[in-house]
């Protein structure tokens, strides 16, 4: 029989661990649930840089080097608004740029975003169940030194430099969540947490009213992967987000983050020291390698996780 | 003394004359009336062709072989576009794309497209009054063998094969002049009307109500420069639209496209034999070689055009 996956990823990070499961399972079995708090609007188009870079991953066409973007990319739309005066820090190629006209124009159109970002992976050959878990408009603003910043400006501008000090996601509380997100998360069998930022990027998912919920009351088996190697992040500030927020920059801040909504946690072996306390809380717990820099290491991470998953599963089965 | 001169101008002709007074006249005496007519939306983005060619030209960024578009252009984001199924016959290039990008946001923002042309004529360095007839939507649709068609539709998809049998200017009634364009036809001492397609791209331009009227009440000399040599286009479908609207396909069916609006007419050499019927109507005339290929030509062209105002000027003087 085979399992029905659901993913809730982030960016660059869910991307790897997204490519990892697409490489060892059946397509159609795989959910993915992507974040839509990073979508910004930039001269007038809908860009959506964290389902982008899934799509874009998952199609085998990202730009590898930096992990978001399109391969061979150039950037002459971008150098012509520059000569219009406009503000370019948000690093648009031309090829990622007919995503964004097309999303826009579908937009404009009344078309339900989920549909939209279907027909962009559909189009880029791209067969996994890829989902949002909301039509609405739910957008990450992060209260920093500098004042409230939307996150491209907080991530992309500012390059992650401002100390943050509240986060909120603007419209989560009357957004709705989509029924697809809903049964992705009802009817799996696994549902998986990506190693992405749990402030940033997993948050603004479970902030869409019943998206928690869903998680909470699902019979599937709940596993999520440490961001965290070594109690800190390979790229990106969730560290120092864990720390700002409250949370210990460590294993226990993670699950902490996903307290009540996971049955399993992954840590990395230089976190092994941790493992004790998490499974003082009643977690089930895999310490491996989780570092995925190549393709072999994605489908090794994601198969470790898959078969942590399984053995919980029988665990809770014969309990 | 510096007069003050208006051009009416279409697309392609019609830039070739406006850099040929831009290589004579200085740029704040030059005010040039474009056509919105040919304007229409592609993936959600507003393209206004004409003013676009206009603004290229005087920019000396045009692709001179094509005579439209930018020149070193490539087209990535229409490849994407492409790939989403869009239809992508209207050839976008993806410096051009940035034009299209700006001005669709400017105008969500509320804008005044005239306001949106002069700041993209000023971004690329084009100092010379840029004017739109109307800040409204005028739209020309042309009844063909193949029904109602867009302009571009028409032109571009179908490479103006099919045969035209009425012309409409949508929303043209409803339509407000700009206070510019009536001041700079009001106020100009010559007015000129370009080698442009009278049918389509200076009829859109008369057709808001108060433009013709100015024209018609204004003390400038009025010159128009016929498209047609040797009875034919140069370029495009002006000759054969003439005969399908019941206009002789020679100067006299361009002089009667002008009635009431003109005091004088250019005419090229092959075309001398119209000149005494012309001038039997009372039209000033002047026979000189008209074809514009060098940046030469249409210094030579607006010379002698320019100079031959100067001479119906004197001439109503004495009168």
């Amino acid at each position: 029989m085979t399992l029905r996956i659901t993913l809730l990823a982030g960016g660059v990070g869910g991307a790897k661990l997204a490519e990892g499961l697409a490489s060892l399972c059946p397509h159609d079995t795989l959910s993915i649930i992507g974040n839509v708090g990073d979508d910004q609007e930039f001269h007038g188009l809908w860009v959506s840089p964290d389902i982008d870079t899934l799509t874009y991953s998952l199609a085998d066409m990202i730009d590898r080097r930096q992990g978001w973007g399109l391969t061979d990319e150039s950037h002459r739309v971008l150098a012509g608004l520059e000569r219009f005066g406009c503000d370019t820090w948000m690093l648009l190629g031309d090829q990622d740029m007919a995503t964004h006209i097309f999303r826009t124009q579908q937009r404009r159109q009344g078309v339900r975003p989920s549909i939209i970002a279907k027909r962009i992976a559909g189009s880029l050959g791209v067969e996994i169940n890829l989902l949002l878990p909301t039509d609405d408009t739910v957008q990450t603003r992060l209260r920093t030194d500098q004042g409230w910043l939307a996150f491209q400006e907080y991530f992309v501008r500012e390059r992650c430099r401002p100390e943050v000090h509240e986060v909120r996601f603007e419209g989560a509380s009357k957004a709705r969540p989509t029924p697809e997100a809903l049964a992705a998360i009802e009817r799996a069998d696994i549902v998986l947490i990506a190693p992405s930022n749990p402030i940033v990027s997993i948050a603004p998912i479970l902030a869409v009213p019943g998206i928690r919920q869903a998680l909470e009351r699902t019979h599937a088996t709940r596993i999520a992967i440490s961001p965290l190697i070594g109690g800190r992040t390979v790229k990106g500030p969730a560290d120092r987000m864990l720390a700002a927020m409250g949370y210990p920059c460590n294993s226990q801040g993670i699950a902490a983050c996903y307290a009540g909504l996971i049955d399993g946690l992954v840590i990395d072996l230089s976190d092994a020291a941790d493992r004790r306390s998490l499974e003082a809380e009643g977690l089930q717990v895999l310490t491996t390698g989780t570092l995925m820099q190549s393709g072999d290491d994605k489908a090794k991470v994601a198969d470790r996780m898959l078969a942590f998953a399984h053995a919980c599963r029988r665990e809770e089965a014969n309990a």
